[in-house]
Formats: structure tokens, sequence, C-alpha cells
């Protein structure tokens, strides 16, 4: 649920007037979201998608985001297209904040995918990784492996508050995952946040990515290993390998995975897993008590973690190892 | 601020395959309004409004609301038009709501009307209240005269916590507009609310009327006070004498006012002014703490109310009496 900022009629008149986009027919801040504010605008030549970044997003980090977003769509890949303005620049200012404009993409969310709809995850993961290749920026990953354990140091004691025991848990499982975190895999653009939110359908048909604003240089199979998370589990907390393998092979069969991807494959679900969990108990932990945007429940990311954990092999995903 | 209730996507595509407004193609949670929750739908087909009514509007009257815009829509204003399901009905249910998908209006709302806006809203306000004419139902204005003394009685100790004394003013001010209030002025279906945010334009050009949520039978006359109250004064609480004079030319030149009427108007708007200062005063003295919508600020329309006090005659709003 977002839109934080009304943005001023006369403000909104002037930013729009410095694209060429046509004459503004109405706008609607937008409940999606929780980082910046987002609107929607009717012109009479579209429809588009403006967006104020509000501070959790570093203004320092919009080339990349903005960048990678025009260097996919130009490669074929369905995510929202930057609107350059009349300077050809993507980004702007409006009510004092960074501002963007991107074309809007029409589709919806699923909320509990099927095994068709992983099997279409699986070719757009892959899809991206190899559009991603030949872009020129490049951003860490701040919540890699090595951003964890800074993370859980600040925020043990209210995790042990949170359930007794699970900071002790938790710091032997990172010791694990930064003895045993795989360095050498093969690497590029990842998307690092594809949620079922951030993934479009029309009917069955994946119709484009959207949020890229955790996006980053790592590792690819971690992505697949974030989406493996993201979208297999059942509400119930139980895994469901057919979903997994329709993801891994729809992925394997645009983009082959190597031997070393496959095997590492259980270590990096244990680790994507740590992340969410990690971040949902931070936000849980700091979140400022009556604030509108409802925290995260962190526990089905715990029990995902329990669950890889226990994986002996890539078999465990449906995979011929 | 909207979007109270979320909708399961398999809910939605079933209310959505009642109806023949083509395939969804995408659809948002709006940030507009505070009674309900309003969402905007692509289809191939158009743009469409849907609305889910939360507890404020009472489902019984959601027939004359509904019926209000259907008649007025046949009779050439420019407001939404209800959507008739398959079975011709223009009232659903979703996600155990009473719902309705009306058509999308372009346009935007102006912040700080000029002169030229209250043309446009004089015109249409008499164009409004003259279509409605022969609309067979009716809804009694349970926010007029007669209900203030009872919302008044109901907060009057918040009322003095609020500003020591005020209840006491208000106390007079009720015996004087109880006393005095016409009771035999031209009438008909009124919009009652018709606030900037509930008036579009596209350019300087009126589009639409929306939201008629509070529209009732009543005064012609005590629309167009609140209007005057709504329209005409300035962020400083000064009143634009210009701005109700643009408001009550356009108006009178499409529907001319009987002498009554004008005689009545500074009665009417200081009966206005103190309906929306113990409404906003009610919200405020009832205003959950930490909750999300931020009650609207009462002072302004104490300043109008003591404004139409001190109003001798209808030349007061620019008018030759």
């Amino acid at each position: 649920m977002a839109v934080y900022t009304e943005v001023p009629d006369e403000e909104l008149e002037a930013f729009l007037a410095t694209y060429d986009i046509g004459t503004l027919m109405s706008y609607k801040g937008i409940a999606e979201g929780v980082e910046n504010s987002n609107f929607m605008l009717h012109t009479d030549a579209g429809t588009y998608f403006l967006t104020l970044y509000e501070k959790r997003v570093a203004e320092s980090e919009l080339p990349f985001f903005l960048g990678l977003m025009n260097h996919l769509v130009d490669r074929g890949i369905s995510c929202p297209t930057p609107i350059r303005n009349r300077k050809g620049e993507m980004l702007g200012r409006l009510a004092e904040r960074p501002a963007a404009i991107v074309s809007f993409l029409e589709g919806i969310s699923v909320r509990r995918p099927q095994p068709r709809h992983c099997v279409e995850l699986g070719r757009a993961l892959a899809q991206l990784h190899m559009a991603g290749a030949d872009f020129k920026l490049a951003r860490k990953n701040a919540l890699n492996v090595d951003g964890w354990g800074p993370l859980f140091d600040s925020c043990r004691d209210g995790i042990d508050a949170y359930q007794p025991g699970l900071a002790q848990e938790l710091d032997k499982e990172l010791a694990v995952l930064t003895r045993e975190w795989p360095r050498d895999l093969p690497h590029g653009v990842i998307h690092a946040d594809l949620f079922p939110d951030n993934v479009f359908f029309i009917g069955d048909r994946l119709s484009g990515l959207i949020d890229f604003y955790f996006a980053c240089n790592d590792a690819f199979a971690y992505d697949l290993a974030i989406c493996l998370n993201a979208w297999c589990f059942e509400a119930d907390g139980s895994f469901n390998i057919t979903k997994a393998r329709a993801l891994l092979q729809a992925y394997t069969q645009v983009r082959p995975l190597e031997p070393a991807e496959i095997h590492a494959l259980p270590l990096l679900a244990r680790g994507s897993a740590m992340r969410f969990l990690l971040t949902r108990l931070y936000d849980l932990i700091n979140h400022p008590p009556g604030a509108f945007v409802k925290p995260k429940d962190p526990k089905e990311y715990l029990t995902r973690l329990r669950f890889h954990r226990g994986v002996a092999s890539p078999a465990g995903y449906g995979l011929d190892a």
C-alpha cells in the first residue's frame, strides 16, 4: 500500500510538460508497492506509470535501475520502459523527489501460482539473465551473504525476543552459509526480488516483469533459488516439487544450468530463505507501532530455511542431478 | 486514501465474468475516497472503476445512488455510468461486500479552483438539479438541519474540550438555524458533497461529477450554499467574492433562482458551514488514534460559519438582490 506523497497539480503539470507523452486526462494514486509513491496516468497518448522515489531507494542507484529496464526492453524483455523527457533523461524531479515515468504494463500478478505459471516464470527468468549479460552498469548485492551477518547482528536481541533460541539457530546457519557459499558461479544481473507480486500475467501468459529496485549483480542460480522460495511453497508451508520442477526445467530450456549451479541449489535456497527471513525480522523488530504498512510474517521463511537444510541433493527440487 | 479490502483473484474473476466488459488486463487499487475500496480496471474493452462499499455506506441506499447516476447519465450529465451485469443488475457482491462497476471518468480535480472553474461548476450544478427532477427514488438528507442537533449533542463534551466556549456558540447558532430554516424552497435531488475533489476537469473544461454517495432530496439552493463554502474560500480563510459571483451567475443562467432562494442564501451558507463543521468535529473527536486517515481540520468551517453570520444580504455573495 503506497502513495506517500501528494503532488501539487501545478508541479505535476510542469513536470509532465517536460515529456512528450500527450495531454494529461487523469491520474490516480496507486496502492501498490511499499517503497515508493506510484501514480497511474492517462494521457491522450496512452497509459503511463509515474514513480516518486521515497527515501528507501538511494537516488545514486536509480541510473542503474532505470538503465537496466531500458536495456532489457531493448533486448525484448517485457518490463516497464523508462520514458525519456525532452532532454533525453529518464530521471527527473517532482515534489522534491527523484521521479520517473515508465510505460504502463498490463497484467495481473497471481496470488496462488500454479505449475503453469512457474513454467512461464522459469523461461522469463532465464531470458532476463541472458538479456542482462551486456549491461554496462553494475550494482553490488547489498543483501548478499556478506551482508547477512551485519543485518543479523543489528537485531540479534530482537530476534531472541521474537522467538527464544532463534538467534542461536541462525548464528549456526550463518556460519555454514558463510563457509560454504559458492563464490564462482555464473553471474550477471539478477532481479533478486521476483516474487509473484512482481510478475504479471494476462490469462496464463506471462505479460511482464516489474519492480527492478533490488536488481544487482550476483549468481544467476541465486535468483532461481529466490524464485524457488517465493513460488514453490504452499500456504501450509509444504514444498510443491511439481512447481519447482516446472520452474527449473523451463529455466534450463532457455539457459542450461552448469553442474556447479545445480549442485549449489540447496545451499543457495537456504541462503535466499535466510535473506528474506532476516529482512522480515528486521522490519518486524523495527516496525513503528501504528504504522500503516503491516510487516510481513517472518515465520514462513524460517519454515523454508529449515526445509532446505534438509534437502540432501538437487533431486529434492525435482532436478535430475 | 482508500483500498481497505483485498480481493482474491478468483473472486474478482468470477465477479467480472458476470459482466460483459471484456477480458481483464490489469487492476490497481486506487488511493481515492475514504469511504470505500476502489479499483481501476483495464479490460480489452476499456477502463472501468470498481467500488466495494464498506460499512459507512448503507447497502439499502445503494439502489438510490446507482439509480441516480444511471438517471443522470441518461439525461446527459457527465458522471460515472453504472454498468449492468448480464442479469441487468447494477449492484453485485464481491469479497462479502456490495460492489458495483461504473465507467471510468477521465479528468482531474483542481486543488485550487479559479473563477473559471466556478463558472463551469455553477453551470454543471444547475444542470444536475434540472436533470434530477424526474428521478423516481428519494432519499432524506440525514445531515439536514434536523440532524445537526442530535449530532451536536452526541459530541458536545468533545467540542468543548476541542475549544472551550465553542459548544455554547454552536448551541446558539443551532437555535437560530432551526428557528429560521426555510422549509419550502424549490427542492429535488442534490449532490450535497460537491467539493473540488468530486469535480473533474480536463484543461479548463469540466469533464464530470463523481461521488454521489451523499446525494439526497433537499433544497437546490442548499447545494449551492455547500459549493459557496467548498469553492469560494481561500486557504487563508478569506472569502473570494469573484469566485462566488462566477458560481452564482453561471448557475442562474441555467436555472434562475427564485427570490426566496436568493434571500435565503446567507442562512443556507451558515447551515452548510455548520453541517461540515459538525461532521468534522465528530470525526476528529471519534477518530481512533493511529488510524491512517487523517481527520480534516474543522477550524476552516468555523471561520466560514462566522463569516456567513456577518453577511447581511445576498449582495455579500456578489448577487444583485
